[in-house]
């Protein structure tokens, strides 16, 4: 252990480079493994010390209490890795403004004026703006988080905290931007109807954007970027404005909260993270690797890879304390946080839409979950699967079917019928328990009782399957229904 | 109560305009102290319940638990404000930049173009990413200060960590300004023997500078601000480079730690920091209402005043609170993050020496307890004044001189004749007690045994009169020092 993070951290000052960002990220990557991987074990007692400490519901017995919300010394890490990143992904502008500023027909303009004018012009603030609002709106995510946990803050308390979050982020993309236009499949205009439709659609969202910008005073205006359009055709657009801002805010909220129902075993709100984490990166690849990149789809997924390298590093240190046996619990700050990261780097990226194909396993366990979220069905406290002790397996936990619940009972047979869940019946077949509604219990369902890692590390690698087929679709499918991609490989 | 925070909240609504940030930044003061003083008397027993709680030892008993770490919920409060504030500080550039960006001779600039490079010239990106950067600085303090609290984190590894918090402050300011040149008084390089050190001091900083610019390649030159100098003759110039920006992030380090070690009694902690509040006010409205202000300046105190003013208004919301018979603890997360607030105002208002003046009474506490601090004299856990349950009143509290304190016993028999301190001595007057070296003692030294609410009182008077004179001395003591001032009543 001790020496894999030595190592680790004498790569990472070996991979130490100005003016390379990924050079920089992957160090930073490297970092935050080790100093994860050392703090973690180090700091848990002080955790216990203060209360913050949990029971393992799915191990054999005696069970002793082990640190929970470890996710905490995991954000905070991160936290000072990006601050401390700043400094090297702008490198090249800090010197070259600076070298700049030295020229002999600058200086006397320096002497004379007021110099942030004459600074906009060399340096970056834009992009400044950008990795200050995603840190800020991070680690407001943390801050929520840690109280939640701490003082469980009611639902409906919490629910808008994200969005107040994410509202630098929106700023920085209302004024960088402001793309608020989504493309329409090329079949759905083909088509009369199709069209009429969109038609309807663009005049509603252009009245309702009237509207807002005669209460507001602020101009939701769309400005085409640059889609090097392969096909000679433009796609048509579907100016959404104020909801395409509505629609990132809303992403700011689900995000977050889509990992953090997709719980309850070991290791799976972290390991979830890191395969997320995998994909956003083979995508940004795909898109760095490309020979004939814009310099804006670059820069995105450059600032994607900034963000999404170091958050793998510190994850992956956690990763080995909390996967099966876990040895901390991360509490939900972790899963805020890691979910705030996804939802900043999509909206930063501009690949908030995108952004949803990599989270369809999370998408899938909400709406699997809806029925017990919304009280359609009976929702216990914890759904996580149950523990047998004789045989060391995980088995699918029930819910309790009282009365009164018409629809649900409706609801249960359905699925029963197209087996996506278990139930028992009493004589007169009547529905008396089901297996609560969630993908970790429907995998048992489906693959029968399994061991904690196993059904962990199924859940995982089904995740990544997902991941890479989305990619796939995306830039396959995609430029097909949409008539081009934004991936341009120069073979188009 | 209730009828005054409703007043407060329909005044917020009147004031608030947007295209003023004056009003908008009183009418989100005025919002805050609704919120504040509404959310922490709810809040308290949430508090109390996960453990958050103290007892007040300056009480006659029965004394029973209240809540500590107040603080937290001010400083979110502030933060989200703060958020809020952004849109509508920045709004005439949302606005105008929209408007500009409809104009038809731009229109197809934008449509052919990436648009970041347009709007760098429109939006100011450097203004908002000091805006950021100084939340983000904020909000890392606050958890910062929360962890410590929770953990109480060993002083060695939370001492550097508000340097971490204030490095993107320092880039913004490295980016945008970049002045790290302090003004010579006149009357010593009127002297040859000061003008030589001044050389020596020079060519010092250059040296190091150089040493500096080689290893890292970045250039710390200096660009002469606009001093709107009125006496013909420029003023000398020291520049201090990297040293300069070393001053700031100590600046960051000590400001809130003045601010935690001034406390002790009910209401200080808060009051102290209204009271600073209040000071950085009046020397803003100095600037804001001069008639012939540079725009540089201009801006500085216009940032300056957006973060103040709601943070007097949260502060008041808790103070009412906190002030005896304290009904709620503030914890140290308030001391560090109203520490933070002024370090950060002073940082990107470019009065960080000027800051200095304003936190005499704490550096000149800070110098007294030196002594204590550094266990030059050895240093009980707790420093506040003794309460006396019979008179109700305070009394001086004492730190036991045990043997081995050389040192100590000549600083003590020196401060005693000068009467800076109370001692008690044996038979053969060694001394064996002597009062605690905080200034708070000090005034009941002095003045006497007194109530905690009256001693609150006066040292906060204390502290005001001292930084109404430090104002009047800047600008008067001041030019005649430098032989310029940079606010510039047209008189001069």
């Amino acid at each position: 252990m001790a020496v894999v993070r030595l190592a680790a951290v004498a790569l990472a000052f070996a991979l130490l480079r100005v003016n390379s960002p990924l050079h920089t990220a992957l160090a930073f990557g490297l970092l935050g493994y080790a100093i994860t991987s050392h703090l973690i074990p180090r700091l848990g007692s002080s955790f216990i010390k203060v209360g913050l400490k949990g029971r393992d519901l799915s191990k054999a017995p005696p069970v002793d209490f082990i640190p929970e919300l470890m996710g905490v010394v995991l954000a905070v890490t991160y936290m000072v890795l990006l601050v401390l990143i700043v400094p090297f992904v702008f490198f090249k502008y800090l010197v070259s403004f600076l070298a700049m500023s030295n020229d002999d027909e600058l200086s006397d303009l320096f002497n004379t004026q007021y110099r942030s004018i004459e600074n906009n012009h060399m340096f970056p603030h834009n992009k400044l703006a950008e990795f200050l609002s995603g840190a800020l709106c991070l680690l407001s995510t943390i801050l929520l988080g840690f109280f939640d946990d701490l003082f469980d803050i009611r639902w409906r308390h919490k629910f808008f905290l994200p969005a107040v979050a994410s509202l630098p982020l929106l700023i920085v993309y209302y004024v960088d931007f402001s793309v608020t236009s989504v493309v329409v499949p090329t079949f759905i205009t083909a088509h009369p109807i199709g069209e009429t439709f969109v038609e309807y659609l663009t005049s509603f969202f252009a009245a309702s954007n009237e509207l807002v910008t005669y209460i507001t005073n602020l101009k939701f205006t769309t400005l085409t970027t640059d889609y090097n359009v392969a096909s000679s055709s433009a796609p048509k657009l579907l100016d959404l404005g104020i909801f395409y801002y509505a629609y990132m805010s809303a992403l700011s909220i689900f995000a977050p909260n889509s990992i953090n129902i997709l719980a309850g075993i070991n290791g799976l709100e972290v390991g979830q993270s890191i395969v997320l984490g995998i994909i956003f990166l083979i995508n940004d690849m795909c898109y760095l690797l490309s020979p004939s990149i814009s310099q804006a789809a670059f820069d995105s997924h450059m600032l994607s890879a900034i963000f999404i390298i170091p958050f793998l590093g510190v994850s992956l240190g956690l990763f080995q304390y909390n996967f099966f046996p876990a040895r901390v619990f991360v509490g939900d700050t972790y899963c805020y946080f890691s979910g705030m990261v996804f939802a900043v780097v999509g909206i930063l990226g501009h690949f908030s839409k995108t952004l949803l194909l990599f989270l369809v396993p999370q998408i899938l366990n909400f709406i699997y979950s809806v029925p017990q979220l919304f009280n359609i069905l009976p929702c216990p406290r914890h759904r996580l699967p149950r523990y047998n002790v004789k045989d060391n397996l995980m088995y699918p936990s029930y819910g309790e079917l009282k009365e009164g619940y018409k629809l649900g009972t409706i609801l249960l047979s359905v699925l029963a019928f197209f087996r996506l869940i278990l139930v028992e019946r009493d004589q007169n077949n009547r529905i008396t328990k089901f297996s609560n509604l969630t993908i970790i219990n429907l995998t048992l369902v489906w693959l029968g009782p399994m061991r904690e890692d196993i059904l962990c590390i199924i859940i995982l690698v089904g995740q990544l399957l997902i991941g890479v087929l989305m990619i796939a679709t995306r830039h396959t499918v995609g430029p097909w229904l949409f008539g081009y991609d934004n991936l341009s490989w120069g073979a188009k």
